[in-house]
């Protein structure tokens, strides 16, 4: 079997490493050897043990008929949706760590795949190294799951544990974070939470068979934290992580959200530290199960690229239950009910609990305080009313249960 | 498709209600229904909803052709033996959560499975809901897997978890599970590891393509677990966990052996409380990924026996790549190396230093002390000399890294 890797990045040469390392055992279970014929980049990687492999015209590999696989870790929504679309007509199995493109593509992709009879599979889209696709759709995905809650970027969740462990405010942890190189020097991506939303998208796709635009999703980062959040956070026992989350009701309501949560210290997701990526899946039958382990790096996310190269290369690759649809499905999260964080100014305490209910005073310092559970749409009237008596919101983190 | 279930206990009784409650969801997904014809007990259950569908007789589930699938829930390796061998030579595929059985005569079974052209699948017997089995072969198989390391035994977790909450002894702490239904009026399966044995063998033949019998791992239990070590252990930011371990060398030793471990705060596994089960795998890529949920009871248990079933029924189910071989692989441990956590008596601190090299004392009641690494066969030549100067072990607790 031979095969091309689009993009020679981090994760291409992960995976370009992980296809010779393993070259033995790869083949041992596949019954013959898995080959790199092509590498793509417009780049020049002249010192590279590949370099007689690198070359920069992706029609040579479309047009090769000995190239049945090509791994696309270009990323973005661009260059890679032209080069798999093309892939996939050419009758080529794509696997990808692209979570940006299946997120805006996944469908229409999916569907030329089946078409051709190829593959495009993605495991490595989300939570990086850690088996979580598969294993929701084939071990999980006969369960009625009813929620699946997510620490999906490892950048903001070690941002989030320093500010925790050092007390560093979010700049100082951010700027942590960009020098060890965990966050990239433009960090929005990650701490506004678009990462996050890409994947509890592809997530919700597979748990509920609709689709779920992540422009769509209510989406907020973790750069409003402050200080005295994590202080308050951390007296009362919880830790507070970005969670992507995907909820089905009984009644049917869909929800999903990117947003900070403040989580209990029983929560196995309170635990998930650093880098780790962790997802939480819950079943009617199995209850919750969580997945954990590395969400990003190259040899991590290059495990998950190859199981899906093994699978083609083993002849058991199956096509994702994907969406069926192409249309976006709703993701209004107006009934979305929580507890609440919610710190204030402007209003005394007394005030507040009368804007907001029965509340739990959390700080001397600020008027800080727990409220009880209430809908999105409760909570926004509350904050009007509070803005109406010359109040305002300093600070505001749901609690996850 | 039709299906008969083979014993109607806990997971029998839960295995039937998730193909009724989940009947659905579990059509659409198979692309027919999914029904049980036969449920096989030889008890009477008179007010059962599926009291028309019991019957006492195994071989006329054999006889009958319209039954594909059969589900082996009996538990024990005698009638469970010879019904699964009787149902997979009549080419009837079989799913099971009896680890016994596939500790005992995997290899054969699925021997006969593949020879059938039928299916001998087990997710269940590992982990209860948690899908680890699946996973380990099929999304990390192409690692080289270094490391296995499982709470795999919900009653004994949930014993150590509540000795570290209340400071109850062992014995009280058994009594408080079996009063709960945690643990079985005759605990010794669970609280000596054997048990666990069974699992870390199965995980340690789909990691290995070894066979080790559950008989000649080292298993020790958590009976001589004191309120002191408990005590000493939380002092220095531990927890104790039963772990079943399966360890592979760099030169190729492999270690399998089941016992408490003492686990440093940052270990994923460290948290992991009460009934709950965690398995931590380690590939040369994926780094550490650890799989968590409920390991026991009837709704989880019956999700991984419905998994199987609804792979089956998909079209999709894969052979599991188990030992390739009858013959049993040594388990000699006499290399494995680990800290430990001793407590000796009879000797004063300055002995015990000198036997056991340099150490690290623990407390000021008693002549608790951690050693530094050093092997099995060290370990039990200064336990030897320990006893020569008229000294002896009172507790002796292997660091878990």
């Amino acid at each position: 079997m031979k095969l091309a890797i689009l993009g020679f990045g981090t994760v291409g040469g992960g995976t370009a490493d992980m296809l010779v390392k393993n070259a033995e055992l790869l083949a041992a279970r596949a019954g013959e050897p898995i080959e790199i014929k092509y590498i793509v980049d417009i780049r020049e990687f002249p010192d590279s043990p590949f370099a007689d492999k690198i070359i920069k015209d992706f029609s040579v590999v479309e047009s090769d008929k000995e190239i049945s696989l090509v791994i696309e870790v270009i990323g973005g929504a661009k260059i890679a949706y032209d080069f798999t679309r093309r892939a996939l007509l050419a009758g080529k199995s794509v696997v990808t760590s692209n979570k940006e493109l299946v997120a805006t593509h996944g469908a229409e992709l999916l569907a030329i795949a089946k078409e051709k009879g190829c593959f495009y599979l993605f495991e490595a889209a989300v939570g990086g190294g850690i088996p979580v696709l598969s294993p929701l759709t084939n071990e999980l995905g006969h369960n009625e799951i009813s929620e699946i809650s997510g620490i999906l970027n490892g950048t903001t969740n070690y941002i989030l544990t320093r500010m925790f462990s050092s007390g560093a405010s979010f700049e100082a942890a951010l700027a942590e974070a960009q020098a060890k190189g965990y966050a990239e020097s433009d960090p929005t991506a990650d701490v506004e939470g678009h990462d996050a939303a890409r994947k509890i998208a592809i997530l919700g796709a597979l748990a509920s068979g609709k689709l779920f635009s992540a422009d769509h999703i209510l989406t907020e980062g973790i750069r409003g934290i402050r200080a005295e959040d994590v202080a308050a956070a951390a007296k009362i026992g919880y830790s507070i992580k970005l969670l992507g989350r995907y909820l089905a009701t009984r009644s049917g309501d869909l929800f999903l959200l990117v947003a900070p949560f403040m989580i209990p210290a029983e929560s196995p997701l309170s635990g998930i530290s650093d880098v780790y990526n962790g997802v939480l899946v819950r079943g009617n039958f199995v209850d919750d199960v969580m997945f954990y382990g590395r969400g990003a790096g190259a040899a991590p996310t290059a495990s998950a690229v190859v199981a899906d190269v093994d699978k083609i290369a083993r002849g058991v690759a199956q096509r994702p239950l994907f969406a069926n649809a192409e249309s976006d499905a709703l993701t209004d999260i107006s009934f979305f009910s929580a507890r609440r964080y919610v710190v204030v100014e402007g209003v005394d305490a007394n005030a507040a609990q009368i804007i907001f209910g029965e509340t739990e005073p959390l700080s001397s310092e600020e008027n800080a305080f727990l409220t009880v559970e209430m809908s999105e749409d409760s909570y926004l009237t509350r904050v009007k009313r509070l803005e109406a008596c010359g109040g305002s919101v300093v600070s505001h983190i749901r609690l996850y249960r």
